[in-house]
C-alpha cells in the first residue's frame, strides 16, 4: 500500500462556514484517493456535518478537536496572542510538526499569514513570506503574480527572492520550462518607477538563473507578456481586487443591459450566464486557491467567500504543490541563489 | 459680442495624425460658439487638412506654426531640451502667456508632464501636479482618482494635497458638493499599509475642509464608495492600466464565445457590439482626457490613441474646466489649507 500524504483542513474558516469544507472534502476523498485529510475545528460542529456527509469513520478523515476559531474580523496580532487553539492555528502546527504536508484555509488572510509566518518559518535564506496566484492570460493560460498582500512594503532583494520563488512555483506547479519573469512597473523604459524596481531589475539582469523579461505595465498583466510578474503587496493586492471590482461593475453593466431590452432579455441571460461562469473563473483569488510561499511547508489560501469548488480547487492545489514538494524545491533554488551571490 | 475663450490644440500628437484634432475641432467649433481655437503645429501638413474640412479662414480658428514635434517615444527630458519648439510646448506656451486658458494633446504623456511643468509652473504652494482622471462607477456615475502616472513616489503631504485638488476638481467640473475622499490601501483598518499612507490618512483626518472617509480597497474603486480616490502615481498608473488589461481580456473572451456557437453568432454579435462601446466607456483614459492639475493653466492629457470622438471629450473637459477656472479655485483652496497649517 503506498503512503498516505495527509492534508490539514481548516474547517472553520471562511465566510460559509465549515459546510462548504466538508462538501469540498467529499469531493477531494473521491478525486485523490492516497490523500488523508485532518478536519480540523470544533468538533461539536462538525460531527453532525461529517455524519451527514457519511465521512464520520471513514479511513482517510480524521477529525480534530481545536476550541477556537479565528473570525474574519480579528486582528492578526491578536489572532495569534489570544487563539493558541483556533482551528487554523491547529491545522498549522500539523504541518510545523510534519504531520500533514499541506494547510488549507479559507480563513482571515492577514491571520493566516502571521500564524503561518509564525508556526512554520520561512525557508533557509528566504527574507519574507509571498502570497501568490495564478492569474488568467489570453487563451486560458495562466500566469503567477507575488506579492499580493503579504509585504505591503518590500526592499529590492526581498522583490528579487518573489521572483525566484515564483519562478520555482511557475516551473513546478504550471509545468513552465524557464519562466519568463517580469517586474510589474509603470513604464517599459530602464528609468521608470521607483527605486526599488529599478534596483530589483538590476538584480535580476545579473542573476544567472532567472529568464528576466524586464518591466511590465500593468495592461500587459493579462496579455501573456510574463509568466512571473512581481511587485510589492501594496501593488499587488490593489492591483487584483480593482480588477475584481471592475469585472463586478461590467457584470452589473451588462444586467443593465439586459434589463433595458425586452426582447433580447432571453436570449441574452443565456449569454449571461456563460460569461458569469467565464468572469468567475478570471477572478482567480476567488476561484483558486493563493499559495503562502517560502515558508517550510504548503499553505494554501481559499477566497473568504470561497463555495465548495473554491474550496476544492486551493485542496487541489495544495495537493500539486505537495506532490512537488514546492517548499523543497524552492529552498535548494534560493541557496543556489546564495550561493552565487557569495 | 461676448468675449471668446480661446483654447489650444496640439494638432500633432497622438498615434493617429492631425487628422483626428481637425475632425474633433470640427464638432468642437458647432457645439461651443463662444470658443476660439488655436491649432498648433506644422502648417504644410495642417493647412491642406482645414482647407479640407473648410476652417482654413474660419474666425474661430487660427493656425500657428510650429516646427518640431515631440514623438511618443521621445523621452520627456529630450523633448524638453532638443525640442523647444514643437507643437505641445508652443501650445503650452500660449497658455503660460495668457493668450489661451488651456491645451489639449493626445501627445506622449511623459513628454506632456515634463513640458506643461516646465512652462507652466505649479499654482502657489501646491507640491506637485497630478493625473485625474473620471473613472466610472455603478450606475453611470463617476468619481475621480489621482495621481495617474506624473509622480511615482510621492510623501504623505504630496497626496494629502492631491486629495483637496481632487476635492475641488469634483466639485466643480463633476458638481459634487462636499465629495467624499478617500485614500487606496490594502485594508480598511487604520493599522493597514504603508509609512505614507498611514501619515496621510492623519493628515485628512486632521483637514477641516475634507469630507475623508477612509480607506478603500481596490474592489471599491468602481463601487461607488468615494468620490475622489488617492493614490500615488505607481499605485495609480498600474491599477489603471491592469483594469484596462483585463476589459481587453474579457472582450477577447466574448469574443472566442462567439465563434464557438454558430447558431448564436448574429445574435451575440449585435449584443457584443453593445458591449464593445460600454466598455470604451469604461476605459476612462481612452475615452476622456485626463487632466493634469495644479498647474498654472488647464492641460488636459488626451489618450495617445485617441480618436476624433475622444479628442472632442477632451476637448469638452477643457471647456468645463476653463469655464470653472479650476487652476483658480484649486490656488484658492490650497491657499486655505496652508493659512489652516499655519
Amino acid at each position: 500500500m503506498a503512503t498516505l500524504t495527509t492534508l490539514a483542513l481548516d474547517a472553520m474558516g471562511g465566510d460559509n462556514g465549515p459546510s462548504i469544507v466538508i462538501d469540498a472534502l467529499t469531493q477531494a476523498l473521491t478525486t485523490f484517493t492516497e490523500i488523508h485529510f485532518i478536519v480540523v475545528g470544533d468538533e461539536i460542529e462538525l460531527q453532525p456535518l461529517l455524519r451527514q456527509a457519511q465521512l464520520l469513520g471513514h479511513p482517510r478523515v480524521t477529525l480534530k478537536h481545536a476550541s477556537q476559531t479565528v473570525t474574519m474580523t480579528d486582528k492578526p496580532g491578536y489572532s495569534l496572542r489570544a487563539k493558541p487553539d483556533s482551528s487554523m492555528r491547529v491545522a498549522l502546527e500539523l504541518v510545523a510538526t510534519g504531520e500533514a504536508k499541506a494547510c488549507i484555509s479559507a480563513g482571515n488572510t492577514g491571520a493566516l499569514m502571521t500564524n503561518a509566518y509564525f508556526t512554520l518559518k520561512t525557508l533557509p535564506g528566504v527574507l519574507r513570506p509571498a502570497l501568490v496566484s495564478a492569474i488568467p492570460q489570453q487563451h486560458e493560460k495562466f500566469s503567477l503574480m507575488l506579492d499580493l498582500g503579504a509585504n505591503p512594503v518590500c526592499d529590492s532583494e526581498t522583490l528579487f527572492q518573489f521572483g525566484v520563488m515564483g519562478a520555482v512555483a511557475a516551473q513546478e506547479v504550471l509545468g513552465i520550462q524557464q519562466p519568463r519573469v517580469a517586474l510589474l512597473n509603470v513604464g517599459e523604459e530602464e528609468t521608470k518607477g521607483n527605486d526599488v524596481v529599478k534596483a530589483t531589475a538590476v538584480l535580476f539582469q545579473q542573476s544567472p538563473i532567472i529568464n528576466y523579461v524586464g518591466f511590465i505595465e500593468g495592461d500587459d498583466i493579462f496579455a501573456n507578456q510574463a509568466d512571473v510578474i512581481v511587485c510589492d503587496g501594496f501593488v499587488g493586492n490593489i492591483t487584483l481586487k480593482s480588477c475584481e471590482g471592475l469585472a463586478d461593475l461590467l457584470l452589473n453593466n451588462i444586467k443593465d443591459n439586459i434589463h433595458e431590452h425586452l426582447l433580447t432579455r432571453w436570449f441574452v441571460k443565456l449569454f449571461y450566464r456563460r460569461l458569469q461562469r467565464s468572469w468567475n473563473w478570471l477572478k482567480p483569488d476567488h476561484y483558486n486557491g493563493a499559495s503562502l510561499i517560502g515558508l517550510r511547508g504548503v499553505v494554501i489560501k481559499s477566497h473568504g467567500d470561497a463555495n465548495a469548488r473554491a474550496f476544492f480547487s486551493a485542496i487541489e492545489q495544495a495537493v500539486a504543490e505537495t506532490q512537488r514538494d514546492l517548499p523543497a524545491r524552492i529552498r535548494d533554488c534560493v541557496e543556489q541563489v546564495l550561493l552565487e551571490q557569495e
